[in-house]
């Protein structure tokens, strides 16, 4: 038996004894994302892509979980782990599948380029939809727990890798993410661009890095000494993957090198072992050239094939292969994603009418683009539903009286029908609203304008938005649904913070909620479950506020350094019940807070704690530092708890050097912030202690 | 009180009353299809362009009918002059909305550009599923009963104006229509292409007529003096009206004029009095330069005023001024959507396997890129459903056991992810197909291939299908699945004849079945509604061994000419029980037969008669004269009755004559076509009896 098929050796060993078999060209060959197979040492071809941020993705059925940015906002660990133990469940038993039937293409493997870890640092970014929020500890804490769903616990296997992704600066512009240079300042670097990233590295165990297109403070991400250091420091032990095309930016878009083999070069040479490109196809030219050693690809090539060894792909057998195809959208787990919508929808004004009591209405108008829009449910990185529940499907099946509904408008364009004139649908709107005891408006974006550069949205703003208001043509079908003087709840199915700018009776952020969205919605409105997801990201009245979206200074951005221009805060959501904190207690690092719910309905809250450092180098509001989600039956009362992690009592000078430096700390407990817009909006009071260090 | 306005005096009065009021050149802007206001006399703008094949279309929401195509195989005048009187009501209902707010625009109006009573020539048009058929028969039959549903039967106003298109030899190719000569010999004309407009002309009274964008004969068709006198000769009493943009035609692409005042001029003369499209823009100019006369434009004005006079638009109150919008999608008209999907779906095929016995199975595999699509319930020319079901979702609905699906492939591209390689979602269907105790194959086209130039599948064929078959990437899925040999079922939506070409338990054909789509294939696979649709166009084994596409000669085309080519005869569909005909009956042109259920389901059927003229110049093959569509309970006779009509007693020769001709005719009645392929596929014989006049 070859050593690199001996399972009792480690990975390492087996992979530096399978890389000497192979020469400097086949090795070079296994650094480009669809490796070759290698025939001779019954090695098979491996395509690295495949993506599975809220489902597996791209390659049919797969469970579909409400987008990243929602799963935040269940600040939840454990429901996220549970979504990424799903997801590379799916994933695995589909790839038993497609391997057997010889289909070794991209998003058919095992490593999924999820979670996307990036701070979202302004809400007109179009791919913030993917991420946890603008929270450096929400944001390495539900990574983490994707992590290690996505993983597994398994001893002698990954489930499937995980990739910490773009490392580590990288949030826009999407039109000019590919010749872009991110200046981030070193206190911010340390403060809030690099905490989750570590975290996923040091505690996670992440399997790959994935670097940025954009520069960060001049270099190339992919192949950044600095932000190589920073994996050296923190031991990671993966491999490093750029993102797709990104070292082809080098020369062609950065002015960082002059060529492929140049760019080839230094991106080897610093540490990004594989190539989602094609620039690795120029390594043996740029080896010719005595640009790099034959050392440089055989370290690369150990790192890519170590992963490979540790996905069980040249073992006799793993346990995950014996993962039959029928878990793919199961019962099981699509129940999961209902109950992940309802966690994660939130409810951010309710005058009272919600939920609503059916009984009063006999017509029910559902209006608007995103009503019966199976995109609006989606979020990008997305895979197939095998059944789609949109927001009026679900309105319908909930409610017995009469339902109409009506398009409105375009999501965007200003009509529907190319022959027609401007605002072709709305006086089908206007009678809908003049005919119903009620209207539900269904807006927002979808995947298709809100995302990705070359994806999403190129006409709209290259998949961002460019400010914080519904498109026009939605902004004018609200006006004039209001003026019929109906109750109107809206319902935003965005992938970000937005501004609805309406008078309306309720407002509920729905996100991108995944396949049962419908469902979800319809369980919330007419009152079968609380509301009880809470905003992973501050939403801001107005972009024109905003420091400009090219500008990455963390100054006068997020709930931690901003208190202006706030429409609703970080952490912020309403139930239909009310909750009550009390006796706030705590033990070194250890925290318990008890919660009662004071009100007539069950419902879901979420606890959350907050930090706040008498250091000048602190953030100058107080920090998450902990959050328990609990359910609580009417009445109910229940002890939350959390342990305050070490970073929390640390602070980043500007020459971003990290420490201890507070005396004194006050610890908030309660389930929002503690602020007085917070508290305002939310009618609950955060408990505060004082702690000395 | 103005005449016009005086609702005791005729159309025609009150229209040339109304006309004598305008200037010439307010009269040329009222023959332009956007008809602008008259302030001083109170008329308002008015957009005479509106759909509603089967469905209000292109202005939201709306109850979907199965595409024309489909309700042509129910067999029913009663059901599509219901799904008529459908469409104009709810038409009616949104205009009143749509003009209590003031919104005139295209698709808002009471003037619908339906039906198309085109003959489906030829089995690769993409239009023909707006048709009713190849037969002319039935063409004029259905056409008339949609007519009489459109229009209405209120003696003072039209419910709507219907509008028989394209006049009068319209049947692709797409790709050339806008410079095509259609050739079509005397005897094809006075035979096959102009009978079902002489039926709707005369019989059905309808309001308008549409002409074709190609020439006809060296004519251009919208200005053909050939094509006029017979509409003179009919005693056409309506409007004129140019296919959008067909006028253009003339001079930009048919070279039958050298400028549009020329085309103008040209048009006007000849009977077109409204025009779709720009180029009556010149009428003025066109009458400057002596080309026309006023009189030319006063005629053409007051034909359309008195279409629009006919609608009540000039009158102070109309009863269909009442309807309310709550009548729109109610819940009445949706069921009988899905009572026509479940009317019009063919079995071609069936083993045995159907009904299905659910208990049989424990999980089902539904693969195909239309199962879970809404395009291919929806058809062209369509509105929205405010509940679209489809195929996979029916099934899901009616399938208590484990349903697994796949897309498959794309409907015609190699591949679903542009990333990936070819047949990237092969693998997934062929796990599927493994796992599954049945498949159910859902295929075919969808509007967006099949269809209209411009609209359709311009990469594809522009809307025409290059042959018969499968598009390639669902033939090599098909052959995958099979090779699993699990029980498969074919579901084809297409609007036109396709050969699947697989060896498979069953083959429905379901068109493009409307909203309800998938309820009603569920009901059918699971045995609680029989199929009962029966083609309406030939399904031919193969697209070589037709004639070429361009030519006009109905020689070796559609049923009465050819008995070559067969794959499922025009008339063929399979029910779950057998029926039997007996006593066959004529009394004059009188004609009565006995049907029995022998079986032991329940089911409708449609009695269909056929009528073979022993004259020379008769078509060789027997002629569809009449046609009942029964239900019977099992065990259950009824006695089916039809008036044969004259005109088929009577042949057409080679010089365009028709006359009655024949000594001796036989009369066949039965289930099918009197032909040895459509009794051994059905399993039953036609009677016969022999007429002598």
């Amino acid at each position: 038996m070859e050593k690199f098929r001996d399972e009792k050796l480690t990975a390492q060993e087996r992979a530096e004894d399978l890389v000497d078999r192979l020469t400097t060209e086949e090795q070079a060959a296994q650094l480009i994302y669809d490796a070759p197979a290698v025939e001779r040492l019954g090695i098979p071809a491996y395509n690295w892509w495949n993506e599975g941020l809220h489902g597996a993705a791209r390659a049919g059925v797969a469970t579909m979980f409400p987008q990243a940015i929602a799963m935040a906002a269940m600040f939840d660990q454990n429901a996220v782990k549970r979504a990424g133990e799903i997801v590379s469940t799916e994933q695995r038993a589909k790839h038993n599948e497609f391997a057997k039937h010889g289909d070794r293409d991209i998003y058919k493997g095992l490593s999924i380029w999820s979670p996307n870890i990036n701070i979202f640092r302004d809400p007109r970014w179009g791919r913030g939809q993917e991420t946890y929020g603008e929270d450096p500890f929400l944001t390495s804490e539900l990574g983490k727990a994707f992590v290690n769903g996505l993983q597994g616990d398994d001893k002698e296997h990954l489930r499937t890798s995980a990739c910490a992704k773009h490392f580590a600066v990288h949030s826009g512009p999407e039109a000019v993410r590919h010749s872009f240079d991110a200046k981030a300042n070193a206190h911010d670097m340390e403060d809030t661009y690099l905490p989750a990233f570590r975290a996923l590295v040091q505690d996670a165990k992440v399997e790959s890095v994935m670097g940025a297109y954009n520069r960060v403070n001049g270099e190339g991400a992919c192949a950044s000494s600095v932000l190589q250091e920073k994996l050296k420091e923190w031991g990671f032990d993966g491999h490093f993957v750029s993102d797709f095309g990104a070292l082809e930016d080098f020369h062609t878009n950065h002015g960082l090198t002059a060529s492929a083999e140049e760019t080839a070069a230094s991106a080897i040479k610093s540490g990004c072992d594989l190539n989602a490109g094609r620039v690795y196809d120029k390594l043996i030219d740029a080896l010719n050239a005595r640009l790099i050693s034959k050392e440089d690809i055989r370290k690369a090539c150990v790192n890519v094939m170590r992963t490979r060894i540790r996905l069980g792909m040249l073992d006799q057998h793993t346990k995950y292969d014996d993962l039959p195809y029928s878990i793919v959208a199961c019962r099981e787990h699509k129940d999961l994603a209902l109950e992940y919508a309802r966690k994660s929808m939130v409810l951010l004004k309710n005058n009272g009418i919600l939920p609503l009591d059916a009984s009063k209405y006999q017509t029910i108008g559902v209006i608007g683009p995103n009503a019966n829009s199976r995109a609006a449910l989606e979020g990008n990185y997305c895979g197939t539903a095998d059944r789609y529940i949109t927001f009026l499907e679900g309105i319908q099946d909930a409610f017995d009286g009469r339902v109409l509904c009506a398009e409105g408008c375009h999501l965007y364009k200003d009509r529907v029908s190319n022959l027609a004139r401007a605002n072709d649908r709305l006086a089908e709107a206007e009678t809908v609203a003049e005919q119903s005891d009620l209207v539900i408006l269904c807006l927002g974006l979808d995947p298709y304008i809100e995302g990705e550069e070359g994806d999403a949205g190129n006409e709209f703003a290259s998949g961002d938005k460019i400010d914080l208001r519904l498109p026009e043509s939605q902004r004018l079908l609200v006006s004039k649904v209001m003026e019929k003087g109906k109750p109107v709840i809206i319902v935003a199915a965005v992938g970000s913070a937005i501004n609805v700018e309406a008078d309306c009776d309720a407002v509920i952020h729905a996100w991108y909620p995944g396949q049962s969205g419908g469902k979800a919605l319809a369980d919330i409105l007419f009152g079968q479950v609380s509301p009880s997801g809470k905003l992973p990201v501050t939403f801001y009245e107005d972009a024109d506020r905003l420091p400009a979206f090219e500008d990455y200074s963390m100054a006068g951005r997020t709930y931690r350094y901003t208190r202006d221009n706030i429409l609703y805060p970080f952490g912020y959501g309403l139930t239909y019940s009310k909750t009550a904190c009390s006796d706030l207690e705590v033990s070194g690092r250890k925290v318990t807070v008890k919660i009662t719910n004071t009100g007539k309905t069950d419902t879901d809250d979420v606890v959350q704690f907050y930090l706040k450092d008498d250091s000048a180098c602190a953030a100058p509001y107080p920090s998450l530092c902990g959050f328990v989600r609990v359910h609580l039956a009417a009445g109910e009362t229940k002890t939350a708890e959390t342990e305050i992690p070490e970073i929390a009592f640390t602070s980043v000078d500007e020459n971003g050097v990290r420490a201890v430096r507070g005396k004194n700390y006050t610890l908030y407990a309660g389930t929002c912030q503690p602020d007085p817009l917070s508290e305002q909006l939310t009618g609950t009071a955060c408990l505060s202690k004082t702690i000395t260090l």
